[in-house]
Order: structure tokens, then sequence, then C-alpha cells
């Protein structure tokens, strides 16, 4: 099943290819939201199975709206980082990448043609069978010798009144290991509902007990909520005065982040309708972006606020205000990742959710091969050098105000409620440090970087951080003067 | 006393030099504060009594710690543009210009060799004896056809417990007009202090009555608290039932905003200490400075976030965002107060008291002679050129944090209390939007836009609006994340 990636970043290829797109939720207010992706995406591009594996973000970029753009082959499979299903696998995600699907995806995923790709969407990873794998190396990792005889495994799922298909999921792995016989005993309790997790010392009798939660990440309730339900104080606590006598209880890290959740996203990615086809082609327009962009590179270009400048055979990418600047004085990165992470967050460590806004960090430059340049651009400006391309073929269509609102729905759909004089305020106060040309909002953009223009960049439609500001202005959460430094 | 000011832009030469420099407030919140001070400043450029007319600024760019270093010659002449003396006038201005003076200023002004210039700061505009003939100006504009017989005038001052000579200047105003015999009778009435301006009706006995307003400019009290108090429709208005009889009231526009303060701001210049002397020479550091920049701009040169292209013997300065946009598609500006107003706003209509944020206005280009080069750029980044010069001629010494704070008093003496983590905090959300490298928290700043990096722009110290900023954090007013669009 491996194939040659080699020629990833080079011109039109006749070799069949895939895609794989990993889904997060991402986040506006913060840069921690995302790593988890960008963790998972490494380790299967390492394994070399697909011959690209990209990040997708409802909250940041490339967006849910943009991502398959991004995307090089026809034939592209996503799979939603979620651990259980709910709003967002079976409402946000297929709602905002056009999949025509809403409500609960079946087994074998969801497939379509979309733009000339087809497009595969399965189920999110926490409810693939292959998860109970996941919770049992968790439990070996705190407790190596479990056996039979004095262990009890509990499974901890958050539990909820609004989806019974999250606890569903908690009591199958809860079956599965207790019909396997590696434990004395196997225990599915809940944070949010019943059995509650605090019954525990009254239900589980062995001495030796085994905590996992089923979470997707550490964060308050790993960190907090569970263990004071539980009374642990610590990897290992014990209970010298149980109802069931002296008892020991170790506490596993949550399953969402344990590396073989890699294997269960190639399991769902292999069982997804259709994925044992030949493959895709390279997808025409993204490809003739990508040379579009990598002939203006081989001659020097600047796009936004970055520079880049070809260097025998390679190419050096720094941010425009610091042209000149002697390399030495410069963190010097080598690798797409590097520059991923270099951009994330302002010079002053802000969160970064939009790309294009006017604050690109200063002080360092990466040195790239071809290949990797195009990488590294993706994660600098992700979807500009697609979008962009596309507006200068005219083939990038503006999606009005209007037709963004009447999407949302949850706590957005009141965006519906804005006045035009609403989302031109915040678009305003918003938009005004993006380098993007809200051709949304009837705004032109006659010329792009890809003839010469650097801050020539299209937006085709609010982004979700746009989105947010006109709910909070709807809201009357929103100062008159905005966010903006008004002192 | 006209002289030849053609070669203003040009190379250092013979000529004897005299700069003026009017001091205004400003504002870090909105843009119309500088307005009145520009409208001097234009005035008096257009008698071509002074080589040049710049305007400084508390809260604003150049502020009153740069503008010195912004005047091209040695003889340098500083009017508050102030309608009374006070805490500005005696205490601020001075300080933060460096002229080792506090307190009362004497009628002469105050005289004193600032780095290698004489600079003479005389007493506000407000409290020249010149501005006797601006209320008789601002009197004939509501009532030609005054006369002793039937026509009293109230010279209304705002009147306040902190400030003596507040009041004082109203009554030698109204004195000087009684004196003159062209009133039946002159009052002087306050806002704040007695005789209240309510009083009118008593003692006020003729049938035609003038008010002119002792105020700086038009504001909450000349369109709100004065009609208000007094029961004025409009700028005529008649009182049928008034003790004295019928009345007919004419109200004036306040003094500070009539065109005849050119005169007084004018005779001021004339009488400061040793103003009659000979002039100065060009300011070499200055000189140097321009003409290091100017080398620059014949090359072709970025400087932050403008790029200067010279065209066949002028200059075209424009957003380097916009580099190669058609110039019809760009608003195109010819004088450097084109420049000016157009770079005083963000593309959004903020207003931008800090010149060096990066948020530079995009669709404008200007063309410009080299003369107006200069001032254009003086207006695009106030003391830039300066400043950069300096630092790289190693003559920029920055000013601590520690020292900066020392200095301040009034409400922002509590600055002085803020934590090195509470500056660095305000600092990394304040100044990461910003393009100059902060020398006053350590930071090293290699290379400059002089020699070939856009970006290297010194800052010798913490400016007004990182002390504004500070305050608010130590007064517990910031939000942890600042003013970011952190959503």
């Amino acid at each position: 099943m491996f194939r040659d990636n080699s020629g990833r970043g080079g011109a039109v290829q006749s070799v069949r290819m895939r895609s794989l797109v990993l889904i997060g939720h991402g986040s506006h207010l913060n840069g921690e939201s995302a790593v988890a992706v960008y963790r998972y995406a490494e380790l299967i591009r390492q394994r070399g199975l697909f011959d690209e594996v990209i990040e997708g973000y409802w909250k940041e970029e490339p967006s849910l709206r943009q991502v398959l753009k991004t995307t090089a082959s026809t034939d592209v499979t996503v799979i939603p980082m979620f651990i259980s299903e709910g709003y967002f696998t079976e409402t946000v995600i297929p709602r905002e990448m056009g999949l025509g699907h809403q409500g609960p995806v079946p087994p074998e995923g969801v497939a379509r043609v979309i733009g000339g790709r087809t497009v595969r969407y399965t189920l999110p990873y926490g409810v693939h069978p292959s998860m109970t794998d996941v919770i049992l190396a968790r439990a070996r990792e705190v407790l190596p010798d479990a056996n039979p005889e004095d262990t009890a495994l509990i499974v901890l799922g958050h539990g909820t009144t609004r989806n019974e298909n999250s606890n569903r999921i908690v009591y199958q792995n809860a079956d599965r290991i207790r019909e396997s016989g590696q434990f004395a005993e196997v225990q599915a309790l809940f944070l949010d509902e019943d059995p509650k997790v605090g019954t525990w010392p009254e239900t589980v009798r062995s001495p030796r007990v085994v905590v996992v939660p089923f979470f997707a990440s550490e964060g308050w309730h790993t960190l907090e909520t569970i263990p004071e339900d539980m009374g642990l104080t610590g990897t290992v606590t014990d209970f010298t005065e149980n109802p069931h006598g002296h008892q020991q209880v170790f506490y596993a890290r949550p399953v969402g982040t344990h590396a073989a959740v890699a294997d269960v996203i190639l399991h769902l990615a292999e069982e997804a309708s259709g994925a044992g086809g030949p493959g895709g082609d390279t997808e025409r327009g993204h490809e003739a972006a990508w040379q579009a962009f990598l002939k203006g590179a081989r001659a020097g270009l600047r796009v936004g606020e970055v520079l880049v400048t070809p260097e025998l055979g390679v190419f050096e990418l720094r941010n425009a205000l610091d042209e000149g600047r002697p390399g030495a004085d410069l963190t010097t990165l080598v690798t797409p990742e590097g520059v991923r992470d270099q951009v994330r967050f302002t010079d002053g460590g802000e969160h970064r959710p939009v790309h294009t806004l006017r604050n690109l960090p200063r002080g360092w430059r990466a040195v790239l091969s071809e290949a990797d340049l195009r990488r590294a651009m993706h994660y600098v400006y992700p979807a500009v050098i697609e979008e962009t391309y596309a507006h200068d073929c005219h083939a990038l269509r503006p999606t009005p105000w209007a037709t963004t609102a009447r999407r949302q729905t949850g706590i957005y759909a009141k965006v519906q409620k804005a006045t035009p004089a609403q989302v031109e305020h915040v678009a305003q106060d918003v938009c005004t440090g993006c380098l993007r040309t809200r051709l949304w909002a009837g705004h032109k953009l006659t010329q792009s970087f890809l003839n010469g223009v650097p801050g020539g960049i299209p937006c085709a439609e609010a982004c979700t951080f746009v989105v947010a500001e006109v709910r909070e202005e709807v809201s009357g959460k929103r100062g008159g003067g905005g966010h903006s430094h008004s002192h």
C-alpha cells in the first residue's frame, strides 16, 4: 500500500493520488486547539500512505469552506477528529464543506463528488471499534500487569442528555473489553449522567482499578473534574477505607491523545465508501494555481506580507519587513512545520486564527525546497494561492453575507438578524487589519500578487471570525470602537 | 520679513532659517483634535514668515519628545496652542520637551539651547493681548453694526477653581474692550464660577447683546452648555420678557477657531525672547538624516509599510502592499497635506495616533517633488527618519521604562507602580502591532530601512500610547487578552 510520494510537490503527474483531510474544531481564542490535529497529521504523513495529509478547521484556516480547495488530488477522504458524533460531525462539518448531507453519518461514511473531487466523509475517530485498542493501550501505560484476577477497568465518558450516541460508544467499548476477559470487571461511568463516576466505590470491587477517560484531550475535565469526583491525588491513588476494602486506582491519560489514534484514522480511511478504488488524479485547478505561484517564486515574489526569494535551487521565505536583514539575525527554519509553528502566533504571542491579518511575525526566515515551499506557503496563507488563482481566472464565486448568514445554525443563527450596517461596522473593524479584499461585500480586486500586487488577495466570503464578531455585535457585546486600541 | 523658502527641501544652505512649532494636545481616541493645529500651521505656512511650521502633540506624533528632532533649523520657536495657561502649558509641555522649566511662563517666554537648537517657548496664544482683536472679530461676525449706544458684549469664559489665570485673561480682555468704548457695556461671565452666565438678564441692560465664548473650539460647552444656560435657540435669540425689557442675543463662534489666531501666533513668535536675532542655521544632524533618506529614495526605498519610487524627477509614495497596482486604481495625492490626511486613519476609519502601527491604509499613491516628499514622509512616519538616522549613527539614546515612568505626573503618575511584568504585558499587546523595535526594552536593532531592511525602525522610549495603556493595566481596566480581536 506504500506509495511513492517523492513527487508530491512537483509537476503534474500520472501517478494515482490520494488526499487525507483531518478536521478539527480549532479556536479563535487559543492556539492549542489545532495542535492535536497537527500531531496526527504528522504521524500519518510519516506512514506515507497518503500523498498528502491536510488539516482543516471550523474556526481556523484552512476553514471548512476552504479546505477541499487546498487538496492536490481528486480523491479526498475527510475524517472528523472528534471523539463522538454530534452537532459538529453531523451538522456543521457536512454543511460547511458542502457535502449535501445532514444528520447521522452511516458506518460506511458519505461519498460525494464536489467540484471535481470525490470526497468521502467518515464517522469521527472516537466511534470506530478500534478505539477499544486505544483504551487498552492507555490502561497498559498506567498498569502493565493488569489481570482478570484483581483488576477492574472503568471507561469514563462525559455523558450528556443531548446526544445518546455519546454514551453508547462508551458502553460498547466497555462491553467489548468485558467480553475479552482481560479484566475482573469493566464499568462504564459518566461525568454528567448515571451511572455517575462518584459511585465507583460502591460498584467496583477489585483491589486494583484502572480508569481510562474516554476524552479527546487533556483539559478541565481530565485534570480537575474527574480527579475531584473520584478523589484522585495523582496517577496512583490509594483508598484504604472503601466499602470493598483497600483499593488502588490507576488514572490513565485520555484516549484521544494516544498515538494509536493514528491507526484508528487509517482504519476509518480504508473502510470509507469506495476507498478501495484506484485513487484520483492531480486536481488540475489546484496544480495550475501552484504552478502559477512557483513561476512567480522562481523570479522572486511578494505575497501579502511575505517575500519569496529564489536562492540556488531552494527558496527563502521571510516577512517582507525583514528584507535585507542578515540571515544570522533571523531564526532560520528549514521545514514547513517550522514555518507553520512560527506563523501561528503574532510577535506578541497572540494566536492568529486568521492568517491574512496584517500581523505576520517577523524575525525568521525559512530555507525550503520547492516541494516544501508549497507546503510552507499553505501554512503561511492557507487557501490563498488556490483562491487567488481562481479569482484571477474569474472562477472564484463570492458568497454574499446574506447567504453566509442564512447557513448559520446553533448560537450563530442569530447573525441572520444583523442589519447591513452592523455587518459593515464589524467588517470595518475586523477586516481592516486583513490583507484580503472583501469580494463578498462588493469590493473589487483588479490585480493580485500573482501579477505583482503583494496585497492583492481576494476574500470570497465572510470567515468564521467575522461571523463570530457579528454575533457579538447583534448581542450588543461589542464596544463602539470594537476591540481596537482606542485609548 | 519675507524669506525665500524655495530651497526648503534642498541641500545644506547658508540662508538663516527659522522653525515654528505649534503644540496641540492631540488624542489617542479621535482624529479631530489635531485638525485645528493643522489649520493654523497651514495659515502660517502660507504667510512664508517661517522656513517651516511643524505640528507636535502630547498624544499624537510627532510627540513632544520627538518634535524638536524633526525641525530643520537651529532656531525654533514653540507655541502651545492652548486658550489658557495651566497644567499642559506649565508642566507637561516644558517637561516632555526637556525645557528644564516648570511652572508659570514669563511674558517673554523661556529660551533654552537643547541639542544644538535655540528653543524659545512662549505663553499659550489665548493669553496674548491681541486676542482682544479676535474677540472683536468674532463679535463683528454676528453683529456687524454693534455700537456704544445699544449693544452689550459678554466675554464668556469657562472659569475654574484650579487655575486663577483662566478667568484673569477673560477679565483683562473685557476691560480692554470696555476701555475702547465700542460697546455700551462689557461683562465677563463664566460657566463654572461667579459671575455665572445665567445671571446675564439681571446684569446686562442693553437691548442688543453679543456673546463671544472665550473657548478654544466648538464642543460640548459651546454647543450645549452655554446655549442651555443662557436660553439661546440659535445665532440670534429674542428675549421678550427680560427684567430690562426686550433683548436680542447674538451668539458668536468661539475665539479659538478664528483665522485671526494666526496673527496672534505670529505676534507671540515675534515677541519671544531673542526672536529678533538673525535666525539659525540648518541643523546638521537633521539635514544629514534627510539626505540619507533622499539618497535611498532616489534609488527606490522601502520604509516600514511604504514604498518610495523615483519617477522622472519626482517621487511616488504608496503602501508597499499596493506595489504594482495601476495608478488608475488608486487615489492619487499630490500634496504632503493630502498624504497627511490619508494616513491619519486606517482603512476602517480608525484614528492612528501611532503612525508606525502596521495598519497604514492602502489604495492611495502620492506623486511629489523632493521637497514635498520630505514633508510627506514626515507626516507618514513622524520623526522616523531622524530617529533612525541617529540610531544608525549610534546617537539615539534609549530611555528605559523606569525613566519614562518617573517623569509622569497627574493621572499618569500611577504608571510608576507598574511591575516589569505589567509593562511587558502591555508592550506585548500594543507594541506587537508596531513596526518599531523597542530599544527601551533592551531589544536590538541591527539594520534599518536606511540600509535595506524596511521594518528596521528604532523605538527610543515608550510612547504616550503605551504609557496610557500601562495606566489602564495598573488600574485593572485592561482585559487579559488586551484589546486584540480575541474571539
